[in-house]
């Protein structure tokens, strides 16, 4: 399964380490996605490869809800739950989603404390799935909660909505309102030294 | 870079979907390993891969502090870190690691509440690179925090110290102490339509 773009993204700002696979220092989170029907066996590879994370006492606390881009279905709806900012350029993507994480540990009912950055895990698993299929997607934090807690029948009490994702073909810049055109590039990161003491 | 194991786990009981990619399915977290080099080029290219992760704002919340089981490095005093449970089989892994996380924004200094979530990603990014290599990580948030916060002289106020993490090459299960081998097989997980809700 390989998703073709037309555009190819510029990665020759970043400086990965000689042996880093091109996985991780050629994925991005772009702005710019052009609506392509991703069929039901890649989508379900995206979300299994989430599926096989590890997380604390193999709780698994992670649910995914998504829509695609398609009449009928809740995609409209989902889009309505972004911020204005996210609005402008999430419409175009395949599929549209939410992570939402469980509070408690089912074993025990005691507070999960690693249930986000087990979703993280998760998150990143589904992401570079989507890149093995040529596809990229973009996290936002940025939604309207209150609505999105309704809309989605999520219980707050016991779990929590992190964010929202957009999935799909990567467009051209061209393709984006010009205030986001200029933004439309890989960003650089922290040296190596910054983030890391080896002993 | 490729590291040998003699030791193939047996992930037949696994069931994902036809065209995951093995890369997410046949990976796990063993406690049989087999303290062997890590060239640095291979380290550090397994750091890198989470450098490249996502984070909210790209404000890349996380920090690695790591020790590689050689002689005269800081390998002891990270095991004597963690609860006994862990340092049973962790003694035994080629590097011992704590991921810490950054607790406000530098852009603006509020709360950070995407963190540790990011870090969650930069892991499975870490992990996903030692997978291409033939190696294996198993987190563990088994550790005693009081004496880690001080060793690693990480600020509480600032920052938190989310998990530690072994890295290494396989072993047989038949390498560990008899109560942790018959837990030495990949775990099951909960089918796809129990964590994914699609419209």
């Amino acid at each position: 399964m390989r998703f073709k773009s037309h555009y190819v993204a510029d990665f020759s700002d970043r400086n990965p380490q000689p042996i880093t696979d091109k996985l991780f220092s050629e994925r991005w989170s772009p702005r710019a996605f052009k609506n392509t029907d991703i069929p039901s066996v890649a989508l379900e590879a995206i979300l299994d490869a989430a599926r096989w994370s590890p997380s604390c006492f193999n709780e698994q606390p992670w649910q995914f809800i998504t829509a695609s881009n398609t009449p009928g279905g809740r995609f409209e709806e989902f889009l309505s739950l972004l911020v204005d900012a996210n609005q402008h350029w999430a419409k175009t993507a395949s599929v549209l989603g939410f992570i939402v994480s469980k509070r408690h540990f089912d074993h025990n009912q005691q507070e999960n404390s690693t249930a986000t950055f087990d979703c993280g895990a998760a998150w990143m698993a589904m992401t570079l799935q989507a890149r093995l299929f040529g596809l990229f997607t973009h996290s936002m934090a940025g939604m309207h909660y209150d609505e999105a807690y309704s809309s989605l029948k999520v219980d707050a009490s016991t779990h929590q909505i992190i964010c929202a994702f957009a999935l799909g073909v990567m467009d051209s810049a061209d393709s984006l309102p010009e205030p986001l055109q200029r933004k439309e590039k890989p960003s650089p990161r922290k040296p190596l030294t910054q983030i890391w003491q080896h002993y």
